[in-house]
């Protein structure tokens, strides 16, 4: 089915009809060690690609282990990518030390500090590499049409100290969609998303940690809320957040910031919806219960 | 919602708006020591109730997080009860030896076992002391409506050199449902079930190690093939198995001998349906693609 000099194949599980493989490549573009995974789920030929992007700590698993997404992709002829969260065995000094930064902990940025910017440039991994490996290895996918979404959630349940979740996916989601210069994603969505890093502590810790010019260099190109005020076209975004979610209650998330900023902008809410869910936490419980809306925002501008 | 000096409530998800609870609560009935959990969804009250059975190594969690149930039985109105698989912290010599055997590998029977009978009481637990637990704490389950479904897949990865997957939770489905003097549960369905335990390697293990007669002694309630035999009233099973299932292949879940059985005993196709599903393997993706089914299927009993 692909082009096995360009892409491994480490695993495949049947699931709705469809397939799930799991490859491992070389990468080359983005310079990031071996071990780099993927996996995905296609139904028929030639379908449009759903990007998932995971979070803190996860890896390429997650999304597709708890998600809920396979059932109503499927039903839609949608292929799904899962990208893993950062590079693996990089062996940058101190990329392990801290779960919220380094391995595990990409942030779907570029860095530019040195340390890191050999190895450490998720957005490129994710935007350019990984549809070009797809492209090169024949998979039945049409490039053309792309779309991307994400959440996270905390799993190594070794650190019990530390919080329980936290959402890089949706983040690198927002930033992905809204930074692209070439308009790569049609349609965008985000689970409980942090919608202005620039302004909580984890995207000011990573910021300063991956980039020289910490959050004014961020501000630039990975903070939603900053790349809304310049988007002056038509947008296609959906959140969804639990107001169960004590990310969102701490005021990590900060989706009324964004969703001003969207409004100031002029984009209404057939443009930007955010929607707050009752009740809800930050799980993939949360998320499997919306997994179905999400994908059907996203077919309505992939099909 | 519940009486909190009988349930002591450990978290709480909202999901497909419901509610998933996990409580502890102190084991009496069945000796099991403390640490042993159930989870459950319910969405609104007095609705029947469908126990989940994990599988080897699993614990409460797993058919929660990845068997993409709630969806269905939320929209059909149905409890789901998520019990451990074995006790847990019972400090029996041995018990966490090996990882077919003892902790996270109850096999849903009491043993006769003398090291083994004070605290490994699965089936007590399951058929008698958590219906007991639910009703006491006057949660708002109809318990004079059961059925109960299982699966299992291995899941410490810790293991590398040992196999994947393992299906204890089909063979407690089957045997409890068969095996039940009152006719507890009106339905069962399993995922890719041990259907004939007494003729494969690890059920002949756990036989031999929890019961003082061996497999001799599980012959006469805990093989679901042995037990269709006795049956002659009708029956309500539903067996679904995949046929790149490895352990299908190595004939170690032998869904053929249940089937010949059942058909010898006057059950056909209307009583026990057993469905062999090309290309799907062991795992929670094939799990997950046919949970809706299952959860139908049940629906038809339970409503």
């Amino acid at each position: 089915m692909a082009n096995t000099e360009i892409l491994e194949l480490v695993s495949t599980n049947k699931v709705f009809d469809g397939e799930l493989r799991k490859y491992k490549f070389k990468a080359s573009l983005s310079k990031t060690p071996t071990r780099r995974r993927l996996t995905m789920a296609s139904a028929t030929a030639h379908v449009p690609l759903l990007v998932y992007l995971a979070g803190l700590t996860c890896t390429e698993d997650n999304g597709a282990q708890k998600g809920g997404f396979f059932g109503p992709a499927a039903a839609k002829g949608i292929a799904l990518l899962f990208p893993d969260t950062s590079p693996r065995g990089a062996g940058v000094e101190g990329e392990d030390t801290d779960w919220d930064f380094g391995v595990g902990a990409g942030f779907y940025l570029n860095a530019t500090n040195p340390a890191f910017s050999k190895h450490y440039n998720m957005l490129t991994h994710v935007t350019l590499e990984l549809p070009q490996v797809l492209g090169a290895a024949g998979l039945p996918i049409d490039l053309k049409r792309q779309s991307v979404f994400g959440h996270s959630i905390y799993e190594r349940k070794v650190h019990s100290s530390i919080p329980s979740s936290f959402d890089l996916g949706g983040h690198g989601a927002l930033t992905l969609y809204l930074a692209s210069k070439t308009n790569q994603y049609r349609s965008v969505s985000a689970f409980s998303p942090i919608c202005n890093p620039i302004n909580c502590p984890w995207g000011q810790k990573a910021f300063k940690g991956y980039l020289q010019g910490g959050t004014t260099e961020a501000a630039e190109q990975y903070d939603a809320t900053e790349l809304i005020k310049k988007r002056t076209d038509p947008v296609r975004i959906l959140i969804d957040y639990g107001t169960a979610d004590n990310f969102y209650k701490q005021g990590q998330l900060l989706p009324e910031n964004f969703v001003k900023a969207a409004r100031e902008a002029g984009h209404d809410e057939s443009q930007v919806q955010a929607r707050s869910q009752d009740g809800y936490d930050h799980s993939y419980f949360f998320i499997s219960t919306f997994a179905t809306d999400h994908i059907n925002f996203h077919a309505e501008f992939l099909l």
